[in-house]
């Protein structure tokens, strides 16, 4: 309804259906278009009604928030432009006459949708209020989104694009009408980790990237940048890093020169003896720990993290910390002194640690370190080095067990559990003149020579509950998860499908939830929300993995194991 | 030599060549740049020399051969426009000065090749002579391809075109000089099967792979044109079957109209009771199979052999008979009564298969089948049914236990054993509504709820012997094998990748072998040839898979796990 009170009058609205009689007894039944991840709640009165969208139509957005006139518009260009053919045509009736109407009778035509939100500039940092309402009004062809924030707007305006799509009997680009959207994420955190030092990224891919994350209401971008491979971000306080440790000039992040970097058994062989693997000198190939005995460690990473403070304005720092590998450091003469003077290799991580942290918090930062700089068992630091006001510790191993021990020492914990986030799982491992293939039997006795084989299906990444286990105390440390895409066998060529729609999953999961209403898990309602949602990403350009024939989208329940 | 006797004289080159002394010591040594499949013997004389490539390079042919003539024109055009950069730069010398030098002392620019073929006309079919030899001379800088048949020849043109590389410095593209290959593959069948039933592709992708192939020097492409999930080839005799049975219009091969087929437990849910495997209609989702009894099955049979022979000019006509269900045709009224009066699901296979093979080779084809239609426990037919005259067999079971059991019946095989060559395990299973997730721990025992998980990786494919375990004379019946692509959850989004580069290791592996010279898997010196011939394939326009990071390119050996 377009009146001046539209805001408040959409508030009326809302809560009036908030207090009206409870969800209609199909409230599961399948939607003729879904929206991914699923809403958490969401209401299209029957019978099922779209209106078309005017050749006009714009989004009115209110002025003060640039970002929120860009979406503005984008989401408007989207939404003209859409040619999204649904696998299954929905069953719907479009909309004839009523205020509004064209000319020659087209019916009532959507012309805009409207924006109301209460703080326009509330910043986007961790936490910030996401939440929105849509509400699509048939009658009178009206749409509307209100929000806390710009950001919950903007999530608005991607549910109301995944609402519409293309018909070829109309000829037009139709919006399901009669539709309300109440809806806000689980969980703050809900990230994608990808890693541009195993394997460099075109900064297009990473864009595309960035943008399907967006798509599928993704909030966190952990950009794991740099590591022993290569170091593609050109600092200007330390030039070179990215000048002798990037892997070329095509395949840098940003044009500043930087100093080299002392480092331990920097270029040794990494696994010495295969049959001892205590006595490797790194987790996999590419050797080299910084050495927390060298002067010059502490000026550099000093540089690098005022660099690197300066250059990204997020809340949060990652500051690694995963798989210092004790025989990199035991290889080292100076540390073999250290070590032989009482020193231990804890007390030497700690002092790195505790120079760093401060540094971090000193720039106004909240430090995140993989679980390994608390637990691990060989090498770690205390609390009082990682305290936990300033600290977020970021899980992989153990599933729920390693999640419990950080909750319980205090922490916030991002979950990202290899045994289910893990999206490098199970295309084998990387490393050459492998014996173990010349035994036929062998195929690594089904983990396919991959560490943490086999592949994550969409359905395990799906059916993980991040805070399993835990208290409902101990859950509210949990602040989400993020898949990670390590790339030691990916790069620009195959990305999509290695992401995508693997990571649609956790969205929903940690957007909405992955059980139903009963609070049963509901992958198998969600198997045909998926291929929609996918086939959705791959017309904008994001090449996606398909998860079943397209045999099965056109008749439901007939691919399940149990019908 | 450009001589008159330019073969004869590199024919005497070339028996110079065998009748000199042993390979150098050196000869497994890394080559600054390599083909992939590796040749079956190469040479490059050292210092490495390379010479560039003239603007107006050009391949001669010789005329009567459209075929080679095309392939002539597409080579040089490929040289001309290489833009390929080895991922590490060759250390190689350029050509200077000698006969033929360009205009400003640029030294001899290599100005053609020559091809010199002793067979011209020699048609395609299976077991045609593929040998060729190739010789690069720095000196004079010629070039000469000697082979017996094209075909051959267009595989020294391959060949030849992977020795070529852009070089920044001299902003040229060279080629290696002083270079001899004779090659020729050591089986005859080299294919890839891929399944456009579960999943259509476009003709542009389906071109594209077949382009790959040649590249890859494979030579079978096995089209699984249909499945239970769709029918997208259109047959002039029954139309209904692409009309009702392709996914949709925009989703079939040819034009032309079908009848609708009769069929066993036709539209029956799949697995009716989760439990009990043996009572399941199909072996997926998708029930439903040719009725052998009933009499208009022959009728369309009869038209779909004679449309496809007509269509497909191939030397062999793949006749199915994988997974024929017990459970579908013991649902069939008619087929219980058969059963009932003493037949046997059996001798109702043998009545079809009885059928169907003499038709198939009244139209001069040899008939491929699956390994099922002998060895399936349940439902198999007599040999009478299928010659091995006329008969060959593709295995995808038991490893090198069905391809022995095959060899011994007398049949020729082409071997796809899953365990190694099914390039879709290790991506879960496509079924829907399973509650094996619901458990954290279960993963599916690591197979990642793939039937034949976990992903086979490109060492798993390459170290694979056909003919492993076989004597000398069963191997002789081995023509060969083919890597699989089902695609229940493969599309083009996602197709290269999920092909290349380990189709690239079947195809070494059958063309010249796994094996070094004396005798040991070679797959520790694949690995670098391997991702260098992925880089070029992705150059070519085919989005492969990484199978390491580039650092390990960068630094032979580093990355082994043992060095």
């Amino acid at each position: 309804m377009a009146t001046k009170n539209g805001g408040f009058v959409a508030l009326l609205l809302l809560l009036s259906f908030l207090l009206s009689s409870p969800l209609p007894a199909r409230c599961d039944a399948p939607l003729p278009v879904n929206v991914w991840p699923k809403p958490t709640s969401m209401s299209w009165a029957e019978p099922h009604m779209a209106v078309r969208v005017s050749s006009s139509f714009h989004v009115v957005a209110p002025s003060g928030n640039a970002h929120l006139l860009s979406a503005a518009r984008r989401y408007a260009a989207l939404l003209l432009a859409e040619r999204y053919r649904p696998l299954v045509t929905p069953a719907v009736n479009v909309t004839a006459g009523g205020a509004g109407a064209g000319a020659a009778g087209r019916g009532a035509e959507l012309g805009y949708l409207t924006l109301a939100v209460s703080d326009l500039h509330a910043p986007l940092q961790h936490g910030v209020d996401e939440s929105y309402a849509l509400e699509i009004l048939p009658a009178c062809a009206a749409a509307t989104v209100t929000a806390a924030t710009a950001w919950g707007a903007m999530r608005g305006l991607e549910t109301f694009s995944q609402l519409a799509w293309w018909c070829g009997r109309e000829r037009a680009v139709l919006v399901a009408a009669g539709v309300r959207v109440e809806d806000r994420p689980l969980y703050p955190h809900r990230g994608l980790m990808l890693d541009t030092g195993r394997t460099y990224f075109p900064v297009a891919d990473i864009l595309r990237t960035i943008d399907a994350m967006a798509a599928n209401k993704m909030n966190v971008f952990h950009w794991h940048i740099t590591d022993s491979q290569s170091f593609p971000l050109e600092l200007p306080s330390e030039p070179a890093l990215a000048e002798k440790g990037s892997y070329g000039d095509g395949m840098r992040y940003t044009v500043d020169d930087v100093k080299l970097i002392l480092v331990s058994c920097a270029g040794e062989f990494w696994l010495p003896d295969a049959s001892d693997w205590p006595s490797r000198l790194a987790a996999e190939p590419g050797a080299g720990q910084l050495n927390p005995l060298e002067p010059k460690t502490y000026q550099v990473m000093s540089n690098v993290i005022n660099d690197v403070t300066s250059l990204f304005p997020d809340g949060f720092y990652h500051a690694g910390a995963d798989e210092v590998t004790p025989g990199c450091w035991n290889a080292d003469p100076s540390i073999q002194r250290y070590l032989a003077r009482g020193g231990t290799l804890s007390r030497l991580l700690e002092k790195f640690v505790g120079a760093a942290h401060p540094l971090i918090v000193s720039r106004n930062r909240t430090a995140v370190y993989w679980e390994d700089v608390l637990l691990d068992q060989a090498v770690n630091v205390t609390a009082s080095a990682i305290p936990p006001e300033t600290t977020i510790l970021q899980t992989w191993n153990n599933g729920g067990n390693n999640t419990r021990l950080i909750v319980r020492a205090g922490y916030r914990a991002i979950v990202s559990s290899a045994s289910f986030y893990y999206l490098d799982c199970g295309h084998g491992d990387f490393a050459g003149n492998d014996s173990a293939y010349d035994d036929p039997r062998s195929d690594y006795g089904t983990s396919g020579g991959s560490w943490c084989g086999p592949y994550k299906t969409w359905q395990r990444v799906y059916d993980y509950d991040v805070a399993g286990g835990l208290t409902a105390e101990e859950a509210r440390l949990v602040v989400g998860g993020e898949v990670a895409m390590w790339t030691e066998q990916v790069d620009a060529a195959v990305l999509d499908g290695r992401v995508w729609p693997r990571a649609s999953a956790m969205a929903e999961a940690l957007w909405s939830g992955n059980r139903d209403a009963t609070g049963r898990k509901r992958y198998a309602e969600a198997t045909d929300r998926l291929t929609d949602w996918r086939h959705r990403m791959v017309g904008r350009g994001v090449r996606a993995e398909p998860i079943q024939p397209l045999w099965c989208r056109n008749r439901p329940g007939m691919c399940n194991l149990v019908r």
